[in-house]
């Protein structure tokens, strides 16, 4: 059986759910398997408030985090891992399938880290921008003809794949090869989402003050940016080096 | 991959479904994960339209067998799966573990078998009475404090499992012992659910006939027997063999 201390170590992210229906269902998988932790990133307000007060509502739904950006709900976490399908989308990241990611959650939470699993709105699913806050995107085995699952379903398949997995022992998490996502260093944790950020944002500054980045090449160099940061599986410690680093560079250019 | 020939050997059965949302939430998993063999029993007929006329709903849901019980819709199965929770329930049928179920489904359908997956109402879940039907009650792991999970949920759940184990070749399905629901007895196929109906018909008949059951033991006996009939795992050869001794003993007694 998962722990709870490991279901606490899990935070499901809705991004602009639409359907409180879909908030709802999400909220009663979540309870059904016992995991806790729920942000929810800028909802319809009605439609949030809605799905909070209705009849029955798990009180996670209550205690869920209403956050402005994807960057802030999954600030405190070392691994962010988006869901989707591969239609029309030739991913940055590396895709796992769904049975793959048990492993890569119990590995992250056994060196202290906290993954998110991150949900894209009902239409459209995960933006390439969303995307680019994830370590990895996990890919649900559906069929090519209908490839696209309702949210509360999605969320449901998903969580029940971690607690199956991790519950028996039979079928060692630890036992095939895992991707490597992040070597390990020693008593090293790795960087926290937060981190990444406050990088991507000062790399991001002396790319402008150092006028590397054209006004129109901006958007895309930041995003090519965030994108490489997350590949890289910097340590906490890396990244504040790397930030010191830049931070001096930044005061130098600018003074 | 589970191959489509073996995906057409899956039957997804709803017993009396109520809400139309519901119903169009297992049919979209169905599709997700390329099951095509929907069977309904007893439906709300203004909500059973309604989920065949809604916008987008899969074909398959167009095809889906209506049926009146749940002893015709599983008739032609070898094999039939509930699904519930056991809270307040204690079962008289095998109970296995969801992730389970695929090892069992993989034999039944090599051997040229049916698997018919029965899901329950809504509010109330399978009775006792339709789990007599039932060779094993399947348990999704929901925690025990919120153990009850939505219907498409639900399926969605169970089609995933099935899938992502009778895909992945490294934990193979045939490695662990398996429960010996049916012991293998050559070339002999199992009996299907219209045979054993229609023994568990001539048997009770013959109770009678030889005033065995008290009128007020009869429908306990009648469910007793369905019990112990799917609990023995006969062959189609032994339970056509059965049923000919029974019907030679019914024609003595009334003759």
């Amino acid at each position: 059986m998962l722990s709870h201390a490991n279901r606490d170590r899990l935070l499901v992210v809705l991004v602009s759910p639409r359907n409180p229906l879909n908030i709802g269902a999400a909220a009663r998988a979540m309870a059904n398997f016992g995991f806790p932790r729920l942000a929810v990133v800028s909802p319809y307000s009605l439609h949030w408030r809605e799905a909070r007060s209705a009849v029955g509502a798990p009180t996670l739904l209550q205690n869920a985090v209403e956050c402005a950006s994807l960057a802030e709900a999954v600030a405190g976490c070392t691994l962010v891992a988006g869901t989707g399908t591969l239609a029309h989308r030739k991913p940055e990241q590396l895709v796992i399938p769904l049975p793959d990611l048990a492993a890569l959650f119990l590995r992250e939470a056994a060196r202290g880290g906290r993954m998110a699993l991150v949900f894209g709105p009902e239409k459209r699913g995960l933006t390439r921008d969303d995307l680019s806050f994830c370590h990895l995107l996990v890919q649900i085995p559906t069929v090519p003809e209908q490839p696209s699952m309702n949210l509360g379903q999605a969320v449901a398949v998903c969580l029940y794949d971690l607690i199956s997995r991790a519950n028996d022992p039979a079928k060692s998490a630890f036992d095939p090869p895992l991707p490597e996502l992040q070597p390990d260093r020693g008593s090293n944790q790795p960087a926290s989402s937060a981190t990444l950020e406050r990088l991507a944002g000062i790399v991001d500054q002396t790319m402008q003050a150092s006028n590397y980045s054209p006004a129109e090449m901006r958007g895309a160099n930041s995003h090519d940016l965030r994108v490489l940061l997350r590949r890289l599986a910097l340590t906490e410690q890396d990244a504040r080096r790397i930030l010191g680093l830049f931070r001096r560079i930044l005061w130098r250019i600018e003074h």
